[in-house]
């Protein structure tokens, strides 16, 4: 059984910020968005966890294995590296749902996303110990061949986004799970214990409802990189064997 | 009557290099891709052009101001700092659609995009001079009140997604714009001459198609940074006055 | 008892690829050194190691903590967000100066520093457990007052250097001790079971030589991180209590 | 004959926030001070500017061919990225010395560098057109070959060490210029309108003073970039034909 702990990661106050005194030049903000989100991905991912970029301003991380004391740290590294601090909520769930659900209402509890007297604000309860995440790596069937070489890359993205939209309401739906296009053709679902044929049938209902055809790798492990770095071996069989679904066997425990 | 630059960034061979010799840590990938961009969007920022992170393997940029030197000298920063290389095709048209279908014609005709062997293509026919750009910064009403504080953080990209995915497809079948999520609840839309009663059908269809209520701020300019920061203060007087629709007076010609 | 360990970082082939195919803009070198040193500041920074930028191209980490699966993981980062690539040479020592003088026999062994066939050596023997290091915190006393309010910039860059280089060369030859410049009016040395004369005879000797007045906080710990900050405190108590030299009570062993 | 445009770049009441309300960790301080620098060397890179780390709270940059907007614009830039601001001041003179005294001056003059009220200052007159400037690029004969493959790594650090203090000393008493050690085996002087037998005097001196040998490139140029790149061609002509001093014919005008 899975249980997956999540993390919200909100910008304190972020949107008058971005206004205040004037607004403030995109390139400048686009810099500072995409830095962060870089430095998350670092320092979450020290502890093999997985942060998606999501809005930018509210980002969302799976992070089995992270205690309070290393969520301060990440909290204290923004604050000294930024102009802006982070708020985070860290809950688990049975399903990716449920934990977004209960991270997110423990911060809302604290007060608005836009008080500025509301910051830094770190509540939630992480697990003790074990807990087990699914990771499903999904990509667009040779989209080099078929769209980067041959549509135009706004028509691309847009027939590659079509298929994310699809893919995400059809995954949080039917099966509770959370999923983000990472880029490329490339999109990372959180999931719960989800067998063969639930993938099957979500990669059906992509290619009826947007025209678009998936393969998916899906792993577990302890943490998110583990299970991630299985759900790409696992792709990665997908390709050699022409394949629609690899679930990897067994379970990797220790990040390498 | 606008005349849009459009640049097409694409890193070479990226999705063989991500797998190989096995796959590579997805936070050491979420990272190059974060970096990158942002060090593109202050390369570009720089003269007054934006980037949007669009797929992150392929951006796509407006660059009026921009000629082939400093294109060159972009993609050299990007080899002396990265471990990858960036091939750019860059192209004009009367409609954003124009531009960056021919912008990535152009590269196509290099070869493909992994191909191993073609890269740091450098391709186009940047304006001699003028041009002029149309920028449209949308956000959703009240997105903090009625979503971020009051639903899962889950749900609300969900929504955000929804509402950017519908505009995206509208403004690009209806008008030949370009249109890309930014961040929080901001989408920017590249334009061409649409006056008032465009953005407030387009805003009609959103509400109409996916439940979410937007307001826009239009500006024109040189460059996009400045038609850009012109729609900003627009979107700005949008909310003290409780307008839906504002278009910025004159054109702004220097970036400040 | 101290024992130090210590990684030499040495960036692979570097002077022939700053000139190839012909010089690089000086800009382009300073950014790509100084955001090698931070991440690798960040990355050994983890595990509560220290390293000092000291010639940029090689680099001195105190790593102890960190085992040879940490280093490889840290050498793969490298390579995966820069287009250059590092070895690294471990080893300890009773005092810091056999340390790195091991490190660096063991990367010559593997060959030139510029042999564009010798990339990415890991060698040498991480401690299994325990070891222990001393590092004291130096900085000068009222240097805003006395020298940055006062004196050019230059100047007064030109009498810290001053004071740095006396400081070095007389902590490496009588104590065995290495000592980097940190920025501001800081300097830290990596030392070995000095004791509190022996900081004040050092204090005496930068005065009596280059007329700069130090004072010192020292710390002792696990790691660096653990004695670093423990010398942090220690300097803070300096400047409450207007004394030269404080020497942190027991030892700290864990970060926080 | 050459006008230096010198600007003092120092981070407002930098000593304090390091410790306040207690002493940060020592790696996110220079992770801080890394990011600021190498963001710094590509704000004023961009305009074909030098930027010296120097202290890192303190930094010197030479920047002829950049107006106040544009400081400010960098000034801007900072305080939209990291959790510090900086104050400027600019000031031109016959000799780097005399500018590094004047920008210096009017910094002093508006408040301490500890004042908690004194903020992103400022201030200077920068030249308003022309200005022209002379670098001079050194390297250690043989570094690799004589230090680096055969020294340990410390020992090889405190002869480049001792090599530079001497210079710096040497060249800012005899010729009113400014020294840096920029990594490697490389130090740029910021230098007057020297001729050759003042760069053979130089050599010579820290030849006998400090048993290292030097050689250098020199060039001058409307710009530091411009001069910059000028002396690093000179300087492999140096290494070409085994000579101690090239310097560079003509005057390169623009950034490429």
């Amino acid at each position: 059984m899975t249980e997956t702990q999540v993390t919200l990661i909100q910008i304190d106050n972020y949107g008058p910020w971005t206004v205040a005194p004037e607004p403030k030049r995109e390139a400048d903000l686009q810099m500072l968005q995409s830095r962060l989100y870089a430095d998350l991905s670092q320092l979450v991912g020290h502890h093999d966890g997985y942060v998606f970029s999501t809005r930018y301003d509210n980002m969302i991380a799976v992070t089995n294995g992270l205690d309070l004391a290393e969520h301060r740290r990440i909290q204290d590294a923004v604050r000294n590296r930024y102009p802006v601090t982070v708020s985070l909520g860290v809950a688990t769930g049975a399903s990716p749902r449920d934990a977004i659900g209960e991270a997110t209402a423990t911060l809302q509890a604290a007060g608005s996303a836009q008080d500025g007297e509301r910051t830094e604000i770190l509540r939630g309860d992480p697990l003790r110990e074990g807990g087990a995440v699914q990771i499903a790596h999904f990509d667009v069937n040779d989209a080099t061949g078929r769209y980067t070489d041959e549509l135009d890359a706004f028509e691309v993205f847009r027939r590659i986004d079509r298929g994310y939209t699809t893919l995400l309401e059809y995954m949080y739906d039917s099966h509770d799970s959370l999923s983000f296009f990472i880029g490329g053709d490339n999109v990372i679902s959180v999931t719960a214990d989800l067998d063969r044929p639930a993938f099957e049938e979500a990669i059906d209902h992509v290619a009826e409802t947007a025209g678009i055809d998936l393969k998916v790798g899906v792993g577990r492990g302890r943490t998110a990189g583990d299970a991630g770095m299985v759900a790409k071996e696992a792709l990665e069989r997908c390709r050699e064997h022409g394949t629609r679904v690899e679930i990897g066997a067994g379970e990797r425990t220790e990040g390498t």
